[in-house]
């Protein structure tokens, strides 16, 4: 990739720069005041997903506060399960509710067409997106891993995933289905936003954790490949950062079997334990600042961000969080980590 | 140790013994119907806890069951902060709710002889115990890890560690210090165990998981090698099994640098990442069934007890769980479990 290529894309092809690229995982919200504000102005959460005037508004707000090196779509990875006609809600406060599958005829879902124009909203979000940023700032685009997403539509919400694992086990068919048709279905997702205009992609696998390595291999590294695979096969040859949280000592596993290009690193993974072992030394890490840092600020941001940016300096490294910016952070301790990053502070 | 010792402390030592002795974290717990019987005996699961009589019938019930290779003390990792001083309570179905640390002055707790008074109950209860166990029955006494106990005094209850965490930013000096009381009245309460009786140790990390590199040095790695340079410094010489739940890339590492002798390794950690390693091939690694499928039962347990047996084979291995055992369990599939690992099913 030519020199002149954004910060980003040149990490992703295996290039280390000296400050890193920086963005921060849901970099557009509720931390920000005006996003709340214009939160208001959508009934629902999914409502404001679907609305891409609203939706290009949000990924615009950090970006005017923030010299950041990529924009992120704002979405959700449960327009996907929405978009295959399952029930989905948002209850303030406490987060995503989904009709829980439980009869067996709800585990078909074939009809890609009808969801894909269910999610047009989302592509035409992009190629706003793309049409408002400024030259240079590349666009990212996601969705949710299968198992993630399905963790959600098994357990009908966010918090503890029991009833989901219990569902892999004692339904083992079913679940292997509905990870074939969500990783389908996702490909196809990525695809068109690739399409519209995204210059690359990540796929958020927020529920690695606590899984058996039997599992592990079944439900994140199997369906994960399965979409990336498709994904390939579709034409799409953007670069695809993968990011299972909770991960653990299987993270190496993760960034060698799935096929991703680079790897999202959580807040507890070191970056020596995958630099030290079989992972490629051209594979981009990104990563991985305590969120909780952006809420306490001051010196213990400052010896963090300085950890972080150390810890990863051998690496083709994406600066950004272990895990999503939280409500409680401040805007001021944003531009902060920003300004360090980029070494003017 | 001599062939005729009990098999868990055999392999404790660094022998390899097929079939594995097992046995189960809560095992003396809500699953069984006799448990929640003998539970409304108490008013307070604290009082049940400082309950000799009640706390020794607890620890009897899974083994008059089951054809278990040790006891473990019926305690809860909160006696020592209720021990300190701070006041602890259990919300039913919720769990525990303590009055949370604000006040400068509420950060010393310098009065050990006071709390190990409190915690006198504990020890006659192992007394108790280990006068009624069946002669053979080794009996393991545990604390929770200054880090898992603190987390639930910063926080004032249990779930997200959000708060405890950001204490550990902002107040450094007090957090660090509280860390250092936790290890020194841990080290007082595991040696007063074992003098009542305890064969063995475990101290529960239950909160390893999310921390940075750095954090986790210091929150998790240092104040456990200062519990158990303490403990052996009581003249205490029983093995320390040492389980970091949710340590992920780091269980080597704590392995390594903590001073335990055997590793509780949780559900998502598999075996050979330990083995891989620099870990010693004679530290003895206990686990690490999901718990999901003592619900699940069937062909599913089958499946899972064969890939724990066989993937700890090479390693002394105790069979456990990779997390404590959940309500929802039956009976019936821990009889059945505990026929498989022995080789009678």
């Amino acid at each position: 990739m030519a020199a002149g290529q954004p910060a980003l894309l040149r990490v992703l092809t295996g290039e280390r720069l000296d400050p890193p690229p920086i963005w921060i995982m849901r970099q557009a919200g509720r931390y920000l005041p005006e996003y709340r504000e214009l939160r208001k102005r959508a009934k629902s959460f999914l409502d404001f997903c679907y609305s891409p005037a609203l939706a290009t508004e949000a990924v615009l707000q950090p970006l005017r506060r923030f010299p950041l090196d990529a924009a992120i779509l704002f979405s959700d990875i449960l327009v996907v399960p929405d978009a295959l006609g399952r029930k989905v809600w948002f209850v303030e406060g406490e987060g995503p509710r989904l009709e829980p599958l439980i009869v067996e005829a709800a585990w078909r879902f074939d009809d890609s067409e009808r969801a894909l124009q269910r999610l047009a909203p989302v592509y035409e979000a992009v190629e706003r997106i793309k049409g408002a940023l400024p030259a240079g700032t590349p666009l990212i685009g996601f969705c949710g891993a299968p198992w993630t997403v399905a963790t959600y539509m098994l357990q009908g919400e966010g918090g503890e995933k029991d009833r989901a694992r219990r569902a892999a086990y004692e339904r083992p068919a079913d679940v292997d289905r509905l990870l074939e048709v969500l990783a389908d279905i996702s490909a196809l997702h990525l695809n068109e936003q690739v399409k519209a205009g995204a210059d690359c992609l990540q796929i958020f696998e927020s529920w690695a954790e606590g899984l058996s390595p039997a599992l592990f291999e079944r439900l994140v590294i199997k369906p994960t490949r399965r979409l990336v695979e498709r994904l390939r096969a579709l034409g799409c040859a953007v670069p695809v950062i993968g990011f299972p949280r909770g991960a653990g000592a299987q993270t190496e596993t993760y960034a060698l079997q799935t096929g991703v290009t680079a790897l999202g690193v959580d807040t507890q993974t070191p970056a020596s334990f995958l630099r030290g072992g079989q992972t490629s030394a051209a594979m981009a890490l990104q990563g991985n600042l305590d969120p909780q840092l952006l809420v306490v600020g001051g010196e213990a941001l400052e010896k963090g961000v300085r950890d972080v940016v150390e810890s990863f300096r051998n690496a083709p490294h994406i600066f950004n969080l272990g895990h999503g910016i939280t409500p409680e952070a401040t805007p001021e301790n944003v531009a902060r980590l920003v300004a360090l990053v980029k070494g003017h502070a």
